[in-house]
């Protein structure tokens, strides 16, 4: 079975790259193709391009070009900040003690769950409340004198939900421990100003913000030492190994230009087309409720719990619609197993089975968003009748 | 200054994308760009493209699909096989002692000098010959009881010389060690049969075979565990985390098929250019010898020392009359260090300063030889003159 319409409010697992990225990036896969660590004309012509992607980035993340690493994406950028923090410390014999949240991005969870559980170090997941906020009173109380790093994420790839950040970011100085903070949802919609939030290290990925899959950026403070996570050349100032990834790298540079010289144009519409997602599905699902917070979240996120109904039929029935929806996260696609945000939100199990993730983009209308509507009244409607029978 | 002339002679550094590999990409870029883990139809789209790409990948290398484990290229497949399977081999309370070579790319080398240094793995690091081979008696011998994996290098990307792979897996398999080859540079010029050569994992990187920088592919026998070495989502049967780059992916297996459904072609080709460079070089620079093995290497690669000429110097001059060549590796540029490789082959510090690779690809004709080896004939002469003076 097709579907006649087809409304895509996915954004949040991945958007389209941008045409004028593409564009940017066609040159430096059949023209400027030196290895940028060469040292003739081919190889210092891709250099210049990536040091000027470098450079953009840098501006638009107020920090040193010096301080950005390019990645092979997110969960990389996840992987080297906080591994490669952590053994640093180790190798200095300083602190081995790590903190972190229970909503992460599994690219953060499952990084410390790794360290802690075959790696010998310490681990502290400090709690959120029910909008799964991070309490900041909590995580001071979860500070000890041997903690190296804390990663809590900028904004909540399954529920939305904005951290105080700079309020964090204030008590991790205070106690001298590195703050990470995974910014991949936050890209192209939230500030990204590192030095108003304040935090030592932040990871982005492109094609959360219509820049293409497989490259990510790392803010590193200067003076941080970092171990090299993915070990070999002496790339990126000898932080990550690998030949850089010209044309990717353009790529990343000229989304989040595009992505910020627009902030406001963009972030107006999401905010717009969110609230009448919202809006219209508490209206017409009366199943629905709103997960995350209802003022701190994510312009461009809508998640609910369905009561009563599994994600996993529910996104079956969607997609028959045409509807490309998310239970929360798309790394997480497949794993009938409640979700764990959920469930550290005070859900219980029924509930964080039934998570609906509806995030919207740039070309998103009001009649995608009817459409996508009727088709979630609809199928929930059907779905309870079934299930009461 | 620009030179009128411009050669391209640094291949095993990188190659173009083929015009064809980036056609076949495009549509991924803006059109198929579902999260291939997401549970719709944009996400199904690009999961059977991706599982397409590995089929045809699996195909060439003679493996099951689900032994193939898409990466970010070169270094990271070296680091997950060595990484992943060394971390395992310790969860499990196994052995913990490595072996490799003194001629592995960086990206071996360091990888297994930071697990020995950082981690507390053993390792032995079995000598070469003069051409640059191991001694499979040698390697024998090297071989403990407590041995998990030893990682042997295809082909190396500084000197050309080919390993006796086959006759390596043959002693790994006996003494029950993995057998890790880093076939990077081999990828589009020797047979990648996984059951000929025995090996248990094996390293590709798509931009050496003119597919796109930034993604590689890591065979993995059915069987063995890795530990993930990025760790996040269940990505890559959960054994490397990050959103698929379906683009790069479809890259890949575009140009790795081209690469082999016209192997004999292109290798003849090569081997001609090669055969010309080698050959022309020797007759018109008398400071000139060839390194690496006279027969048993890659048939895009020459390389040489120029006695009494410094590597940097020569190829700024190279550079100036439009000749891109490299002293050994691209990921070691700027190093002024003599190169452990030649070093390790046997020649002294000031030989070992002196290294010049020069590398054919598809598009080389014998008036590039011609223009190339004249403008070596001309620069040598006079840096010689230079220096006697």
């Amino acid at each position: 079975m097709t579907a006649r319409h087809s409304v895509y409010l996915d954004h949040s697992a991945s958007t389209p790259t941008d045409p004028q990225v593409v564009e940017a990036m066609l040159p430096y896969f059949t023209d400027v193709y030196g290895n940028a660590s060469a040292s003739h004309q081919a190889g210092r012509k891709a250099e210049r391009a990536i040091e000027q992607a470098r450079e953009t980035v840098a501006r638009i993340l107020n920090c040193q070009p010096s301080e950005i690493i390019f990645t092979s994406g997110g969960s990389e950028s996840d992987n080297l900040a906080i591994k490669g923090a952590a053994w640093a410390a180790r190798q200095q014999g300083r602190d081995h003690h790590l903190m972190t949240t229970p909503i992460e991005h599994e690219a953060v969870g499952r990084t410390i769950e790794q360290l802690a559980s075959v790696m010998d170090f310490e681990r502290t997941i400090v709690p959120v409340d029910g909008y799964g906020q991070v309490d900041v009173t909590e995580f001071e109380r979860a500070c000890q004198p041997n903690t190296c790093i804390a990663s809590v994420m900028y904004a909540s790839n399954e529920v939305g939900t904005v951290q105080p950040i700079h309020n964090i970011t204030q008590v991790a100085r205070d106690h001298n421990i590195l703050l990470h903070t995974d910014a991949v949802q936050a890209g192209g919609q939230l500030p990204l100003d590192v030095q108003a939030l304040g935090v030592d290290m932040l990871s982005l990925s492109a094609h959360k913000f219509y820049g293409p899959k497989g490259v990510g950026a790392l803010y590193v403070r200067d003076g941080i030492e970092l171990m090299p996570h993915q070990t070999g050349g002496s790339h990126e100032n000898a932080r990550r190994a690998g030949t850089s990834n010209t044309p990717l790298i353009v790529g990343l540079a000229t989304a989040l230009e595009m992505a910020y010289d627009n902030i406001d144009h963009y972030v107006t519409h999401y905010r717009a087309m969110r609230d009448l997602l919202i809006e219209s599905v508490l209206e017409r699902v009366p199943q629905a409720q709103l997960t995350g917070h209802p003022h701190d979240r994510l312009p461009s996120h809508a998640s609910f719990i369905i009561e009563g109904i599994e994600s996993t039929t529910l996104l079956m029935h969607l997609d028959m619609n045409g509807v490309a929806a998310s239970s929360g996260s798309a790394c997480k696609t497949g794993n009938p197993e409640p979700s764990d945000v959920l469930l550290a939100m005070g859900y219980d199990r029924q509930q964080a089975l039934s998570g609906l993730r509806l995030t919207v983009g740039r070309y998103t209308t009001e009649a995608d968003i009817e459409y996508a509507v009727s088709a979630l009244a609809r199928t929930v409607q059907k779905l309870s009748r079934l299930q009461t029978v």
